[in-house]
């Protein structure tokens, strides 16, 4: 295959990634998702996507591993301030991919999960994906109003769990009347500390907006409320922070070989 | 005390304190911190910080609670426009204050500790901060080439914490040859799991660089290496979140009556 070098700023395609790299929710009414740098890149290429446009700049494209400049359906190379400009970081990288954005996949009713509840923080979002990829949560749901999961900033902070994650997104309040797992909260004032709690396995946690928390109704539906204490005395903990400590609670519990048996829902 | 009403783009104090929200190590050279918005000017106050200069927004003064109004040596108001124009937000505030940075505190030997080696993101740090506040760890040493402290976006990720901790900024990593506590890093290849290991308590645990972990000088030092399992098989956490899961672990092993004893050193 080869390369077709793209020299003028105005070309309709740069002007398309251009698009999808600083619009965080473009990829939604494109079908179409930026991944920037060889890390992500390399993850979606582990899983076995196949990239639809491979991106490379003029000074990387003749050191680009051949297996790279090969991949992709089309493959292009612009001259690296255009990829500057392309780009959103403030050290942009040397390539990147677009890829199909993925069908939405359906919710599994009885998988280990995390929904993420209007989470607003884009850095947040991708720490929780990490967590979740890290400590065998599998499904991510994420309720309307959270950040956009395939958003480049997203993408980032997720260091390449988007690939490893079954990614539910746009997910109604409603829709968790299907799942089977009880759904365990935290929460400053109420229930039990998490290292005395016997936590269910499968279970869903839920995380809520971080000046809000977890939204009433997901409270009320919730079997199992957990505290973390936080005997220095301030106020709260950063919500992926909280997430991270939650999650591995859980992996260290279904590590242990005694699963506790789930609340009744 | 009555406020100065600032309506030109140009002045002087305006563009300084433009500086003081936009650039991040600003507050080094000029000696002064900037805090925008309630939650962190609140948490000031309730330190017994006294500001010395209050921002408002035109629309938000004649709104703003009297105890805000007269707390600072100089208070200004200043078109809303002209306050967006200085705020770094995608929401700007309505009001901030600006204060003296506090003189850094000495290195205290025997406190826990939460060393940070040159991490790099804002929000990262500002997390880490608040988990530090939240389990106990009170002290924090940032080593040369960590993200400065008192930047914009690392009070901000902070959302007060910084308040309630001694940060000790700029150390060079042979100063921690005074400490007397342990120093106790993570690593996803040596060490036995978290949740098997007696923690000693007080410790100092080392985070490191985003891409590069801790140093290798300072992973020497250590009295102590943990793993976090990730039975996930995703390849590592964000360190911000490793973090939490660390200090919340510690607090645990400390509250939990039995403090365990310190590995020599």
């Amino acid at each position: 295959m080869s390369a077709i070098h793209i020299t003028s700023r105005d070309n309709a395609l740069l002007k398309e990634l251009r698009r999808l790299s600083q619009d965080g929710t473009a990829y939604r009414k494109r079908g179409q998702v930026w991944l920037e740098g060889d890390h992500l890149c390399r993850a979606a290429l582990a899983r076995g996507v196949q990239p639809a446009i491979a991106v490379f700049s003029e000074s990387f494209w003749p050191l680009a591993p051949v297996q790279w400049t090969q991949v992709a359906i089309k493959t292009i190379v612009i001259a690296d301030v255009l990829l500057s400009g392309i780009s959103a970081l403030e050290s942009p990288a040397r390539m990147a991919f677009v890829i199909d954005l993925p069908a939405t996949p359906a919710l599994v009713p009885d998988a280990a999960s995390v929904i993420l509840d209007r989470v607003q923080d884009a850095g947040n979002v991708g720490s929780i994906l990490r967590s979740a990829a890290a400590f065998g949560f599998g499904q991510i749901i994420a309720l309307k109003g959270t950040a956009a999961l395939w958003s480049p900033k997203v993408l980032r902070a997720g260091m390449g769990a988007h690939f490893a994650l079954r990614l539910v997104e746009g997910v109604e309040p409603d829709a968790l009347d299907a799942l089977t797992v009880p759904v365990v909260v935290t929460s400053s004032h109420t229930g039990s500390a998490l290292q005395e709690q016997k936590l269910p396995m499968p279970c869903a946690w839920a995380l809520g907006h971080e000046g809000q928390g977890v939204g009433a109704a997901l409270m009320a539906r919730a079997s199992l409320s957990v505290r973390i204490e936080q005997p220095g005395g301030e106020e709260s903990l950063n919500v992926a922070a909280a997430a991270a400590i939650c999650l591995h609670a859980s992996a260290v519990a279904a590590a242990s070989g005694q699963p506790h048996a789930a609340p009744q829902l």
